[in-house]
């Protein structure tokens, strides 16, 4: 497995995993911290987190938003030199000057969690005691390690208010974090396909990609060897990824049961087709290949438990005594056809923060597209943040 | 892998599959006939059809019922020594004296399909040529072929006519062949959990289940040695299978975020727990052993591959042309909570059926327990196949 970087020329530069964290980005910053307790027992140290910054911070310290990425996403929300195009950056659409996300009046940042691949300290990282990669002997991390990293990361940047915090997904599990475990500091929160846990069909779901990339023979426990890394079970563990973040809808759209367009892709185990393919069978492909090719397969699996792990309520007596800590006016936004993150769940929570005094509020994306709208629909997206930014 | 047998006496008996088709069981007939031209091009020679009977055949072969089973389902769809034992047979209470499938006036019959490891001919079965197991070079097979093996079963056993042919699931594509395929000879069918062709979506999730069968380094290109089988690859198909067949609501009826209760099973890659484990996952890692142990992962690859395949359109000109064909009285069953084959397009099915002027009912189960609930529900299942047995 080789990490693709956005490069600012926008060539792309690969480099191996192990040494992701190492890579000088122009545009990729570093802030490294001497050690950090985990929320499951153990400890890191030191902790390098990767972030990226668009606009200015004020003198007070008040107008930073906060960006929180998906699973296998980075620090690069927004392009600079690519603005409009949607595909330079995960939510290059929503970012910049008069946009959602204003960088003409805000400082914009957005930092790669723990535990991933793209530049903070992950299983990929050389564990200082060894000078090899972490592997599995990388602690167990959850959203609220996450959290508390990005935290040391802003006191270090001089922010002392977060006017909003907005992400989706684990992000969107990150942002709810946030306003709950530093209320004081978040005004606004926009908590996107994202509930206040995950489902035991999400857990199972992710399970079974698990699973699947542990059963790749070169996984070897997690001490892949150089150019033998568990591409076949992460493929195969993104295939399923691809399916939970879609829709019957979507795919029957996309897809339906047309003939495969093209059979130049091989399958995650190479072998012929049985009766033909379908298109959404070579879809599937390319999209476990480009992601074996791009992300650590042992973060997939630390970040992905994390997701599973993350329930709002688990430091506090009860949900609601949880949900009460919240001060920030909080959008939560839903999407129609998700069914990870069911709106149902995440129009429930709104309610719940509603019915324990919280200011907030819920909105609904009408999207075939499932869970992955909020990386689609950026009319939808932006109308809906409006609430949140104006 | 290993088949377990259902033998009369109640006793479980282990044989090794690829003897599965040489196994002499005192209620499991065979009949072999020479050879069968397949819809993909190749033919079988000979062909073995494993079955069980129940009641009796009437003079003018006019009182049988076909029962048709789904994926990993036998003949074995009642058992005379524990007759109210829902688990000693896969559809047990529906069939009987006095039951939905009443055995006092049917003659009753159940097939192992074509492709499968329970007594029929498949890719475990000893290839005559090599006098080897087929393994992959079992050839493509389909609905239509399982049908057309199951109609010369028929002409061997004396029916003239069938009273109802009944299935759910890739038995209901079965079920819905036989009374297209077969318009003159089927009085009533009940196609139950199936629908005209199986969704992108559908073939996505499966797609992902063969990928890890064929990624486990066992499987060896379906040519496994006895002793060596695929089981983490076929484990780890069946827990996402196993999802399928529920929906997210009865998961959170079951299981919800409850840690596991017993860690005894291990996962399908026996690597330790990744911060704790959930209940959902003890219970998937079961699943999946049970069906390694029990089931052939060719088979599966091949059966599974069936289910993708089929369309009851494919041969016709239209779908409209097709459906015209039915002659049957005909109902069709969807579940409220089913996601592999929707109740929407069950629905959809049914009133194309009218539509071209056949006579068709949907009825739907309301049941929270997914795609499953046709082998759960047995007064609601019961109450729906009234309108076609009464």
């Amino acid at each position: 497995m080789v990490v693709q970087m956005d490069h600012p020329t926008g060539r792309r530069i690969e480099q191996p995993a192990q040494i992701a964290d190492t890579i000088n980005r122009s545009l990729q910053h570093t802030y490294t911290f001497e050690q950090m307790p985990l929320r499951h027992g153990s400890q890191l140290d030191p902790v390098m987190l990767a972030y990226e910054t668009w606009g200015k911070l004020n003198a007070e310290g008040t107008n930073a938003i906060l960006i929180t990425h998906a699973l296998t996403g980075s620090s690069h929300a927004h392009d600079v030199e690519q603005p409009d195009n949607p595909k330079a950056a995960w939510w290059n659409p929503l970012i910049g000057p008069g946009r959602a996300f204003d960088t003409s009046r805000y400082f914009v940042i957005c930092s790669n969690v723990l535990g991933s691949c793209y530049g903070s300290t992950g299983p990929a990282s050389g564990n200082p005691r060894t000078s090899r990669p972490y592997g599995m002997r990388f602690p167990v991390i959850t959203i609220q390690d996450m959290v508390r990293a990005q935290h040391n990361l802003l006191e270090h940047l001089g922010v002392h208010q977060l006017a909003l915090v907005a992400g989706g997904s684990i992000g969107g599990q990150q942002a709810l974090e946030w306003a709950v475990a530093y209320p004081e500091m978040v005004q606004k929160v926009a908590v996107i396909a994202a509930t206040a846990a995950l489902t035991a069909q999400g857990i199972a779901f992710n399970e079974v990609g698990r699973q699947a990339i542990m059963a790749d023979a070169n996984w070897q426990c997690g001490d892949y060897a150089p150019g033998r890394e568990p591409d076949s079970g992460l493929a195969i563990a993104r295939m399923l990824a691809m399916i939970t973040y879609q829709s019957e809808e979507s795919m029957e759209m996309r897809f339906a049961r047309r003939p495969a367009r093209c059979n130049e892709i091989s399958s995650p185990t190479h072998y012929p087709d049985l009766g033909g393919r379908f298109d959404v069978e070579g879809y599937l492909y390319h999209q476990g290949e480009t992601l074996a090719r791009r992300f650590d397969a042992n973060s997939y699996l630390y970040l992905s438990r994390a997701m599973d792990l993350y329930d709002v309520s688990e430091d506090y007596p009860s949900l609601e005594a949880a949900l009460r800590r919240i001060r920030s006016k909080a959008l939560f936004v839903g999407i129609r056809s998700d069914f990870l993150f069911p709106a149902a769940h995440v129009r429930w929570l709104a309610e719940k923060v509603s019915s324990v005094g919280g200011n907030a509020e819920y909105i609904e994306l009408d999207s075939p597209h499932g869970h992955d709208a909020f990386l689609k629909e950026w009319q939808q997206m932006t109308t809906a943040l409006q609430y949140i930014t104006d």
